[in-house]
């Protein structure tokens, strides 16, 4: 059983989570989905939601660690002890997903450091600006390099799961998985639609 | 400022909820996002989240209701009190939509008795019990009747979210919506691709 741990905190986009934890759900004899944030207790989302969570402290898996975006990583990009805190556990974790706004995070530790990696196109510059040695891809929809899987806004993390699903499990696991949530997979990682919003954002 | 009143349970889907609430929250003017439950406090819903609620006595506003599906329906729809109770709510509401098996809910209130609806593809034979007097439709992405509107399976969901605020606000608030979540918007409400699973369902 590989722990899927989802590393919350305040302002975070409600969305970012709930599409990739909901195909990882579909594959409950294989993820345990856990939720954390910096002192665990109430999280208090975008679109007004609260969720409860463990403190980052009991995160003591080599898992699958899921960061995402929100209006919450324009402050916390500028706090020093939860980015360096992010990079340990980005540093053991087995693979490293973020979905939006949540690759400046991850940016900011410095582990997409020469690696190719991608986020939301409607906020392109304010991530980017946090990665000056990553290999920013304007046109993927998801972006991998090694175990760092990196999505562009908010529905592209939907597909970016089910390309991880595919990696790990099968392409057929992951079209399999599409039924259930009647979703209609964007199978190809590169050309996303919205690219040319990064220009002007 | 409406109100968007999502009803939670025990064993509600994620994605069902956060799909739809993503979508509205991106209009923060026009719709104040709430999350109620027959009790209050903390729901267990599927993939492990648990989140934080009002107690269903405190909704009193003329609203949009949001009625998700989940596992979580399979017993909720021999619970008498709570469909009793979902039905006043959904007389008074200003607007009822409801996602995947969460029409099984709202057909068993009998408030669908007459009207087109629709659900997930996957759970049709359970959920068209629950409303024999449904018109229920097969090949809908989503269906809306009157007041009532019915998605498909989970991100189904998201593109009918999307359909009420083009019918409310316009299309071009939809789509500019869809740039934020970088959403392939299907604008079709009807011929479901995944219409074939209803027949084996």
């Amino acid at each position: 059983m590989t722990s899927f741990n989802v590393v919350l905190f305040d302002g975070f986009e409600t969305l970012d989570v709930f599409g990739p934890v909901e195909v990882f759900g579909k594959l409950p004899k294989r993820y345990a989905i856990h939720y954390f944030s910096s002192q665990g207790g109430i999280v208090a989302g975008g679109q007004n939601v609260k969720i409860d969570t463990l403190s980052l402290s009991k995160l003591c898996d080599d898992d699958v660690l899921l960061i995402p975006g929100g209006m919450g990583t324009r402050t916390l990009i500028n706090d020093e002890s939860f980015i360096q805190k992010l990079k340990i556990l980005a540093e053991r974790a087995e693979y490293v997903l973020s979905v939006c706004t949540g690759a400046a995070l991850l940016a900011k530790t410095g582990l997409l450091d020469g690696r190719t990696a991608t986020t939301n196109k409607m906020a392109w510059g304010f991530v980017t600006s946090h990665g000056q040695n990553v290999a920013w891809d304007k046109s993927a929809r998801w972006a991998k390099d090694g175990k760092y899987y990196t999505s562009a806004g908010v529905s592209a993390g939907i597909d970016m799961a089910f390309g991880f699903i595919a990696d790990i499990h099968g392409i057929e696991t992951a079209r399999d998985i599409t039924k259930y949530l009647e979703y209609a997979w964007d199978e190809n990682d590169t050309d996303d639609d919205f690219s040319y919003l990064a220009e002007v954002n």
